[in-house]
């Protein structure tokens, strides 16, 4: 391509899949733009491009969509230099395992959300630890997956901190990552950065708050009093 | 990588995924082996080259194991000249995107052999149909899914098309793809590859015969007579 492509993703506001494209685009200082839908009720205009109703979406110059998190974020990467993905063929294959995994450790997330109690999301919890535990034999020295240099495993895989630190400041001792090291400090890392701290919004914990609210399970009961699954706070 | 790596794919005889890679190293004529290993019982060497005990798996040079079928595939296209991805990064991401549809199609498969009833069966085709319909949409004039080079679309299908010749084969009118004209040539074109026939095996048919008959579903009453899970015709 001889001219920067213009790049709009589209999926629904809390989609981990979404941020991870718009990490990378903002770690790469690349211009594009993000349309949040509701993928229950989603505009006509999006039936259209997506016919399988798949999120997140990249349209590329109003007209090609590219789906799946994994191409979407090579994709990227393959249009706006420097590469970021590594040039050796086994070291990348390595890579797109990880990148492949980073859903198994994202998905189980929402049982925080759904079971119904204390036992059940304290089982939820230690589930998610023996996926954490792979990741952790995966990890080297740091900082980042690869070692210096921040690549698509990175991007993938901050977004389920993103989230882990929300549900640490809702389960407080339970909370999963800190038990590995280098899960741990690759979470600190990767949260530090301004470009995954600008691809959170300001109403990320308030989202999350009416997402869990919805849901109706246990850590429905451990959310500040008032919120509900509206989003508003009842005056009391 | 200086010099052709030794290539060792690891699977069960029928799955799929091997096959895809087979097809892939034969059409590109790159030395391999195969190894059948059986997963429900897998000798204790495959635990340690695949912790969570995935198939197919690729070994490399006697170490490096690359996993999941579409990373399997790239790493094989990477290393083994000339590329069969297209260059241009839209029609990649497309033909990536397509690729990652594959698994829709295939294992919906599996239901053929499950279902209990006639009815069941016909229910199952009926769904297989519907995701048929989606490949037949994005099917060009062929004979290749990208025109008239094959690619790792092709590869990625053709173990579909080889299943679905033995479901004919058993079926009869339901048979599935022939009422999708394009799916149909493509089916035909792919079939007729030396580098497809190479990799299916003189055992297919005995192979998959055992498989339904294991799975004790409908189409076990369709078997010929005397086909027993264990795989032998049992004298009468």
């Amino acid at each position: 391509m001889t001219r920067a492509p213009a790049l709009e993703l589209i999926s629904f506001r809390l989609c981990p899949f979404v941020q991870r494209a718009a990490i990378l685009l903002t770690h790469k200082q690349v211009k594009h733009t993000v349309t949040f839908i509701d993928p229950v009720t989603p505009p006509p205009w999006f039936r259209e491009i997506s016919p399988r109703g798949k999120v997140p979406v990249l349209r590329v110059n109003g007209e090609a969509s590219v789906f799946e998190p994994a191409i979407i974020a090579e994709f990227i990467d393959e249009v706006t230099p420097p590469p970021l993905m590594p040039e050796d063929p086994i070291l990348r294959a390595h890579n797109r395992g990880w990148i492949a995994y980073a859903p198994h450790v994202l998905m189980p997330l929402k049982d925080f959300t759904t079971v119904a109690t204390g036992p059940d999301c304290f089982h939820a919890v230690q589930d998610f630890q023996t996926r954490l535990k792979l990741l952790e034999g995966a990890l080297g020295d740091g900082p980042y997956f690869n070692g210096r240099a921040f690549s698509l495993v990175d991007a993938a895989y901050a977004p389920l901190f993103v989230r882990l630190d929300y549900f640490h400041a809702m389960l407080g001792e339970l909370a999963p990552a800190m038990r590995f090291p280098k899960v741990a400090a690759w979470h600190q890392v990767l949260c530090d950065l301004a470009s995954v701290q600008k691809t959170i919004g300001y109403d990320f914990s308030q989202c999350m708050n009416q997402l869990v609210a919805q849901r109706q399970g246990y850590l429905a009961t451990l959310l500040p009093r008032g919120v509900t699954a509206a989003g508003q706070r009842q005056h009391s």
